[in-house]
């Protein structure tokens, strides 16, 4: 046992992040069994290694709901119920429904926290299980004024366990956080991509095109859930950014008429002022790196060389993007670094023969 | 003299582009001499090795216009009529206009045809010019019925010099398609990323809100000049963005009501099926490669070490992108390789002891 977790932990629902919970947990040496209402996924997921399937007589510490948002309350209520000691927490990202549905229920709130770890995949289902998948990634813990200081505990060493960092929200925070850097982003970048289909033109897309609409790709079941959960607070933020778009659509109806052109000027400023808050690599801001674009050959070994060449120089990139040419032998790779080591890196860079763009 | 123009050519406007231009030709062998309204960034760019200065001897046979959209008709007739032999391009990001602009005021369209290089970069002027910023690019070449053959030719001469993909379109269709790939997509990002301002909550952002924000750093002068001259297309497809926003906001403040998840659903699934229609890289589709993702130890060294021991795998790297993880000591790596030599090379890592996410 190298964990914090004292005791043994159920899981119910093994799908990506039942079954990547299990993984992690187990390798560390606790005990889990796991529950699922397909006796198929629940054996899968111990096949994987995630823990052993569950039985009668187990007697969890902690009791981690991992189901889909609609049926989570439901699901919460009834491990509370059928096991009066353990801790429940669950996983799914909306908080404030679920509290709620589970007071009205009556539910033992005391034992109860929710949380929310900012970490998964494109891919679900136990077979993309990956232990490490919230390394490094932040783990809302859902703090309420009924949870007792044991069920808070409980539910932070499970996070720092799993090599996430938890940050305590209360509900309503966290799902206006969560609307603001998750659900309308997502909503933005898919109506952005719906707009290319049928349309002509669309070989002329760069990298803006393709970074704005990537994670349009996402799946339109799970999204239907998360974002139906938490309507009212996406609603609100929707509203503020139409009424953002029809001042934008209004100045460029009348381009000519005076103050329209300072409200296009304002609407990219606001922009720039937004991208500079957020949260960069090691919580450096985006805006303190130096990046530039070294020019590449299109083959094998092109960007291991450069990598290497850079280990010799000495310098850490910070952060790298691989830019697309459509058709080209030729690739772009943007190298982002502290901005004091910049200058030498490009310069010993240069004298290795490398060019930049 | 290596490349396919015959004869020297006169650039107008040292900016990033009309530098990088100049530096470009001037490294082929062409002759090339440099105009611009301010002295002082003219002799910068002859300096930085673009051309020479221009006199009045000059008898250029193609000139390249490389001034903002909004004086960009003007300086292309003043150009036909001074040099009344030599061919006249520019490079604006809008078309339609300038061809309006330059038939209304009675220019010699025979020997002009506007063109659009698909490049930039975040900085400019003539410092941040670069020879290569070109290739692989789309070049539009926009056609009109006036223009002449041998003003056609020159043009796609000087975009293949360069290292581009000529494409020819119609001004009305590359305003079209600018509109969609590049001056909507900026606007619907800088409006998401205004919602940042003065919120909470953005710690908990992860690499989706990252990518769908990045462009909207971009600079809010020269946006301006480029939505302002393209507003009628740009303005149809903000309406249309608008009322599929309008139809979500609906669903979502009524989402218990019938055919409110299904037209969230749609809105999501729509979304999916116009990021397929982006072009991938060497014009493969994106969902065309297999995509997985390799856990780095954060330390210098360790990208170079991975790309080294594909080298020796032998397969090519067709994209990459570097995840973010805000306080961790581990990197993501996400690779996308030719569907065909995936499971190779997972296996091949996996021995060699790399982790998958």
């Amino acid at each position: 046992m190298s964990g914090r977790l004292q005791g043994s932990v159920r899981i119910v629902g093994t799908g990506l992040i039942g079954t990547s919970i299990g993984l992690a947990l187990s390798k560390q040496g606790t005990t889990v069994s796991l529950e699922d209402a397909s006796p198929a996924n629940q054996r899968l997921a111990a096949d994987y290694g995630a823990g052993r399937v569950a039985s009668a007589s187990d007697l969890p510490d902690l009791i981690v709901v991992c189901v889909p948002p609609d049926v989570t309350a439901r699901v919460v209520a009834a491990e509370l119920k059928a096991f009066p000691t353990a801790i429940v927490t669950d996983v799914a990202s909306v908080k404030s429904r679920i509290l709620d549905e589970l007071a009205a229920s009556g539910a033992d709130l005391a034992r109860y926290v929710g949380s929310h770890p900012m970490a998964g995949r494109e891919r679900g289902g136990a077979a993309s299980g990956r232990a490490d998948i919230f390394i490094g990634r932040p783990w809302v813990v859902a703090t309420h004024s009924e949870a007792s200081a044991n069920a808070m505990k409980l539910v932070e060493e499970l996070a720092l366990d799993l090599g996430s960092n938890p940050i305590r929200m209360s509900p309503a925070e966290h799902d206006r956080a969560v609307a603001l850097v998750s659900h309308v982003p997502q909503l933005v970048s898919s109506l952005l991509a719906a707009r290319l289909v049928g349309a002509s033109g669309v070989e002329l897309a760069g990298q803006g095109l393709r970074d704005t609409t990537r994670i349009a790709a996402s799946d339109p079941k799970l999204w239907v859930q998360i974002l139906g959960a938490n309507a009212t607070e996406i609603v609100g933020l929707l509203r503020d950014y139409r009424a953002d778009l029809d001042r934008v659509i209004n100045a460029l109806s009348n381009v000519d008429a005076t103050g329209s052109l300072s409200t296009i000027d304002q609407a990219i400023a606001n922009g720039n002022r937004g991208v500079e808050q957020l949260p960069g690599k090691h919580g450096s801001k985006r805006s303190q790196l130096a990046n530039f674009i070294v020019v590449i050959e299109d083959r094998p070994g092109e960007l291991a060389r450069l990598f290497n060449e850079i280990t010799e120089i000495g310098i850490n990139v910070e952060d790298l993007k691989l830019e697309h040419n459509p058709g080209a032998q030729l690739g772009m790779v943007e190298l982002s670094v502290d901005p004091v080591q910049a200058k030498k890196l490009q310069d010993d860079l240069t004298t290795r023969g490398w060019r930049f763009a």
